[in-house]
């Protein structure tokens, strides 16, 4: 029994609303990106990085392309400060990139803050403290007023130590637990912070409304977000700046619509790492502008080794459905939707073009390292023609005739049931082999065939039925309809060469070449047999031979 | 280099629309659920669940108190076929729950579909066609007009063999890729649907207007519900669904916009499985709607047992950060989370109030079969004296002096620190008893010490200093101010016994008592001892004779 009564929502929506946000279709340029993982992503590991481990980290930021990134709490821990020593006194920060700090709004842990970072070439101090109305009752124990003069006197004091210590500043200020505090609260407390650090359109001072804990609907937070930017002092000195958590699932649509109602900056981190349920992902966000056309001004193109690096530092593992890094999110397991997948990508071979519009799959899996041979079709008991069918094309180079394809998917998908597995492409060669090719058991092999030109060409055929060498022949008016010809007649078998396919394996007439071949018996059955030879006369021959022994195999689909 | 250029947004914003959604604060009411883990969750994984397993799943699903299950595409696969059978023959399916099965609008399968549902005693039948501008385009090759003639035909037969078959028999329409469809169009589509199969207020249909590949921002995807909400013929007789797939990371607010903007329905599976990034997830949304007060009318109060038989039948893992789900998501490992927790848990029990408004932790733990202990406050090198001393009360009974926690959050940080691992309250506890009770290189010991009562107290100590035995003795004004005062004249130390504690460990009084001295020095350092003893004054002597060898122990930080 769920006791839901002893919940209320904690949170408060503004009392009015202009809703532009929600006119808007989408993102239209990237904000700017402050990475937290060195912080609010590490405090959040089970086994926090070392100092190499977190350098290994800052390194694969840098490279990603952030240029804001948080480093750590300096007066909270050694380690962080010894981290935050290492890269300045190491030269390690390139010149575009600023380092960020927090501290909370105490005097000694501010002091603390300035030492750790001094020499830094920028940074951004990033002071904070606690507004919600559960907080101030159950953590503080003090009024509106009262945390209103913490939030002052801090900003005084980082003020104040701005000018002492020598160093590029700047400035971040976070009503922490936002999203449980009173709109109106809020602006009070930002405005009097504004007031303090009078923030000039040259030096701008960054205002964060952070989604400590996700307490509402995603809308609730764009709506706070649009009053909040409105109701601003200074607001073009002020860089709006956005934090949500996931309590709810929904921190990647919080800081979306966010973005839409007016912040200009998103704290994150990769994978969504992060407290509790994480911070919001950097990736989702910057991959959702990407397919939408749009620069993200992060650069993900070799996805799998960032994957590789998070998870060997961090010691946490990347979802196998995590969007767009994940390992079965470009899969297509269905048959239907392989089908639809094939189809597009063969349009868009056809066109030549550029643009990606194929179904199922929101991102070129190639953009960001991945294969479209191993990571999107998979095939298992739920697939059908479409996508054994591709990967017989487009790894094998075998362009199977449409209803072969369809016979080929069923039976790969019986061995798939049986088996309670995922098939490989090799497995699914195999299987074709096995049931088209190379038949273990025929009733007939063909030994040799010789050939005698006149007005109708004479096939004189070598074979063995059931194990007992015998001469077959018979006339025709080609070489392969004599040689069926031969056999019906050597046999006495009654069924109709329905369709004969072939083409070269690797494109030079030298090479091998692949026939198919598939006939109709007198009860309306169809069997498929192939053949590969180097001479096209053997092909069609040896796909004819498997494609009648299939009628006598009890194990193949017909 | 990211080649975001080869991207355009491929959906449908409607023209214009109200906006009513947009003004409401949460969801009011739980909407009806519909499990597709058996059909979506099962075709998305490497190895589909067996028979055996998907009954299981089936049972568990039904457990939790889902009311619609789709059960499968049993014209597309042997297995579902057969699951389907076996419900259905073996009289599995409970009174109140109705089973669901998916058919494309082809004639073979709808007429497939049919044959394998007859003797359900409710089943939907859930038809759909694809109409999305590119699968039009590059899957189907038809018009406009082709596919609308799809969909129609396909509910024709639908209703021709739901009248020619015995059952009791309900229908779903979905417009598959609707969310890459033009919003006129599909519901073109759906109003032609809606008048061959004539629904009405007493036999609704529904209408689900999936999102099959997540392509928009999520209030896009609400405004286009409530724009088809507000213009689908026999809007009374239409339940309208929602089948929103997460491939942007905002499957959650996709339906949670959906349902403020019209969306009756949820179709969606346990802990967001399905294809690629999954389906939106069912334990997501209905926690989401418990911790704003809302009865979600699914029952997950056995939460690890969910987890567990989830990942044994699906063999896909749970992530850590799962919302409400997840191993860490009740973790705090910072310092300041902790102590704002442990305050908030105080407060709670002050008041003796069922409500749940503790900062950081949405959920109470226990509400799902979690525990505060294990999973709330965890102690990693981030962590602080607030964390540390909640367990070392919660768990252990001792309620330390809160300088003395400080203290030890310190001692205890950097051995986290050193060791790079997180602490259990065990070696919480160890490392207390090693640092204040139990000093292994004692510089003083006390072996005895007998009292003469006069005006004043006389103290004769029997210890052994620096291993070496010695009668000390002093009057005070009481025993330990005795004991003090022989210890500091004998020793010649100068330090001031600045505050002494007890309590009892079990609350009885012939338990064992723990005692906390702190001691002031000449240089301002502060040192700390505690005793353990059933004799109060014993506990007391102890924790002195501690608080005096930690300053000479250089292992300790003072």
């Amino acid at each position: 029994m769920m006791k839901f009564q002893k919940y209320h929502p904690g949170y408060y929506p503004p009392k009015k609303n202009e809703y532009r946000w929600v006119k808007k279709d989408h993102i239209e340029q990237a904000p700017a990106w402050c990475s937290v993982d060195l912080r609010d992503g590490n405090q959040a590991l089970i086994v926090p990085m070392s100092l190499e481990e977190k350098i290994e980290f800052f390194q694969m930021l840098v490279a990603i392309g952030f240029k804001e990134i948080e480093v750590g709490f300096p007066a909270a821990s050694e380690t962080e400060y010894e981290f935050l020593r290492t890269l300045i006194d190491q030269n390690m920060i390139p010149e575009d990139v600023t380092i960020q700090v927090l501290t909370q709004c105490r005097d000694h842990i501010i002091r603390r803050t300035f030492e750790a970072v001094q020499g830094a070439p920028k940074a951004v101090i990033h002071f904070y403290n606690s507004t919600s109305t559960a907080q101030r009752e159950q953590v503080f124990k003090k009024s509106r007023e009262e945390i209103k003069q913490i939030a002052i006197e801090g900003a005084k004091l980082v003020k104040q130590l701005s000018e002492e210590y020598e160093g590029n500043f700047l400035f971040e200020y976070s009503p922490e637990s936002f999203t449980g505090t009173e709109p109106d609260y809020a602006i009070e407390v930002c405005n009097a912070v504004l007031d303090v650090m009078q923030p000039t359109v040259e030096r701008p001072m960054i205002i964060n409304l952070p989604v400590t804990v996700e307490m509402s609907l995603p809308h609730i937070y764009a709506n706070q977000i649009e009053y909040c930017s409105d109701r601003l002092k200074y607001r073009d000195a002020v860089i709006l700046s956005t934090h949500p958590h996931n309590d709810r699932g929904t921190g990647v649509a919080d800081t979306e619509l966010a973005v839409l109602a007016g912040a200009q900056r998103v704290e994150c981190c990769l994978f969504g790492n992060g407290e509790r349920t994480g911070n919001v992902d950097a990736i989702t966000l910057a991959m959702n502008m990407y397919t939408h056309g749009v620069d993200p001004k992060l650069d993900f193109s070799n996805m799998p080794e960032i994957v590789a690096v998070y998870e060997r530092l961090t010691r946490m593992h990347v979802h196998d459905r995590h969007p767009y890094a994940g390992s079965l999110v470009f899969a297509a397991f269905s048959g239907s939707h392989q089908d639809a997948i094939a189809k597009g990508m063969k349009f868009r071979e056809e066109r030549n073009s550029e643009d990606w519009t194929v179904p199922y799959i929101p991102l070129d899996p190639t953009d960001i390292s991945r294969t479209y041979d191993s990571d999107v079709i998979r095939v298992n008991s739920q697939s059908g023609k479409g996508g054994i069918g591709y990967i017989m094309e487009k790894r094998f180079g075998y362009n199977l005739p449409a209803r072969m394809r369809e016979n080929l998917g069923y039976t790969v998908k019986d061995v798939s049931d049986r088996h309670h597995a995922e098939l490989k492409p090799d497995e699914i060669m195999e299987i074709f082999d096995r049931v088209y090719v190379n038949k273990t058991k025929p009733v007939i092999e063909v030994k040799e065939a010789h050939f005698v030109q006149g007005r109708r060409i004479r096939a004189v055929v070598d074979a063995f039925i059931n194990g007992e060498e015998m001469e077959l022949f018979a006339e025709g008016n080609g070489r392969i309809n004599a040689v069926n010809n031969a056999i019906k007649k050597g046999l006495d078998l009654q069924y109709t060469l329905e369709s004969y396919a072939e083409h070269s394996l690797d494109g030079t007439s030298s090479s091998r070449a692949i026939g198919y071949v598939s006939l109709v018996w007198p009860d309306g059955k169809r069997t498929w047999g192939a053949g590969r030879h180097e001479d096209i006369t053997q092909c069609a021959i040896l796909a004819l031979v498997s494609a009648i022994n299939n009628r006598f195999d009890k194990d193949v689909r017909i």
